[in-house]
């Protein structure tokens, strides 16, 4: 469908906080109130009341997530590694300040550390704040170690290896846009056990279809095995891609049956989203974004 | 989320073509230029070009069709239930005057007619002049029958039986608020034959849970089997339900694997979004779907 647009555009209406996923297509929804505005050093930081979505916060003009949403994104985002990975004991977020995927991924018993990789103090700060029902408490949790830095310098200077990296991202644009590159997938490569595998989501198919092929093709200079999967996150606008990247992991070699053995043997609860069903169905890839997607995409469910 | 909205909103800027979720989160379609607007003795009547979705129409305010994203809507409210079905003959379709569903109903080899409901002609009028890549050439097969007229007295009338129903509707509200009760879903049901199923879209799980309740219940008082699956139609908001519902036929019975041997077979074709793949993942509901989908819900997939 094509016509992208990456920098925000204004807001259409007073209250009316406004997406566009191109120049001519967008959504909004009205803010009840708006509790902070503020520019950090980094960005633009807001957090606001609404009826459908609770409370939600904003960078740069875009959506991040909310109270009611969340579970879209960051269950897919953190299990379809998780669960595939047989058994995962040191995560690195980088971004993910809201404490989102931290919280989803401390619910795995084996997992000893998550390092939570945020440029900006301010983000965890507002959600620390007003995001209580997204970080779930994450940010107390002793396995837990916040860095406040930048993402790219801690990926290439570290030694520690990982089992799952998980870039919870703003989409390039801002602070994040050399994240979106083949040198920064391959210091993540780098950093991974031989199972270990990033997750990562990539853009929309239908509104944003060169961002998914560009997305991709540099995801694939970087890993043998790239599996590109689908999920609806209603504050992005419908149809999402992410991406599960490895050296040997792949989240489609496990079974529905599989996924929800996993799910409770560890302990792995609170979904709202996720489980075995859905992991498969999220492989299942309609035949435009087949096409999209390109090289090695053979069925992924099957049967 | 809660807080639904059913009567269109206020159009919130010049060229602004708004869909409400809910009150409080809309999106809109920069439109590029009008081509009709009117009323006609049953709604009103918008057709427009836009950069996103090229042309595009809207009935009492809402959006029905476009040309770029007609194939998420059509082929899985069709071939879910028509893949599934061993043969489909005679096929009805309700509503649906763009001539889109009948286009992919008349793909299938085994049918011999196609009897497409509905009430307004202005409908088939402007989606002949405007629409041609929805409906393409449905029209003029020698297999398809047009009645305008009233769906509910057709059904009510007619002593024929049908493999298929294809209920595709306005949003209740309109003229087809008849058509969302049990006694018109009962009068469906009486005139399908043994293995015949009547598919219908439902509404989003995410905005409107309430009329995914209710709608499902309607449907459970008058069939034996009704299977809920979803479908990302941006033309629509994103995530929405469908379901299939029937006496004998159970979509989820058949594997992917069977229903890529029966596309080959049959020699369905031309299809940018179902695939056997597809199939599966439609019918696996996350756990929030799950839970508002009720009553019968076991794993919809499987492996």
């Amino acid at each position: 469908m094509a016509d992208e647009r990456t920098a925000p555009g204004p807001d259409i209406a007073p209250g009316a906080m406004t997406e566009y996923l191109t120049d001519e297509w967008a959504f909004f929804i009205r803010s009840a109130r708006e509790l902070e505005r503020f520019r950090s050093p980094f960005q633009s930081v807001e957090v606001h009341d609404s009826v459908p979505f609770g409370r939600l916060f904003r960078l740069d003009g875009h959506f991040m997530t909310s109270e009611r949403d969340e579970f879209f994104y960051h269950e897919m985002l953190v299990h379809m590694p998780g669960i595939a990975h047989p058994a995962p004991e040191r995560a690195l977020i980088v971004g993910g300040g809201d404490g989102g995927s931290a919280e989803e991924l401390l619910k795995y018993p084996t997992i000893k550390s998550v390092k939570l990789c945020e440029i900006d103090l301010a983000v965890v700060d507002i959600s620390r704040k007003h995001l209580a029902s997204v970080h779930k408490g994450a940010f107390d949790d002793p396995r837990l170690e916040l860095c406040i830095g930048d993402g790219f310098a801690f990926v290439r200077e570290t030694t520690e290896q990982f089992d799952l990296i998980v870039l919870d991202l703003t989409d390039p644009g801002g602070p994040s846009t050399l994240l979106y590159t083949p040198e920064f997938y391959r210091a993540c490569a780098a950093r991974l056990r031989p199972m270990g595998a990033m997750t990562l989501h990539v853009a929309s198919p239908v509104a944003h279809p060169s961002r998914v092929r560009d997305g991709l093709a540099a995801l694939r200079e970087a890993f043998p095995i790239v599996t590109p999967y689908l999920a609806s996150i209603p504050l992005y606008g419908g149809m999402w891609m992410m991406a599960c990247c490895s050296a040997g992991l792949d989240p489609r070699r496990i079974t529905a049956h599989e996924v929800d053995r996993r799910l409770a043997q560890r302990g792995v609860g609170d979904l709202q989203y996720y489980n075995g069903d859905v992991h498969r169905a999220a492989l299942a890839l309609p035949n435009f974004v087949r096409d999209l997607a390109g090289a090695g995409q053979g069925p992924a469910g099957g049967r």
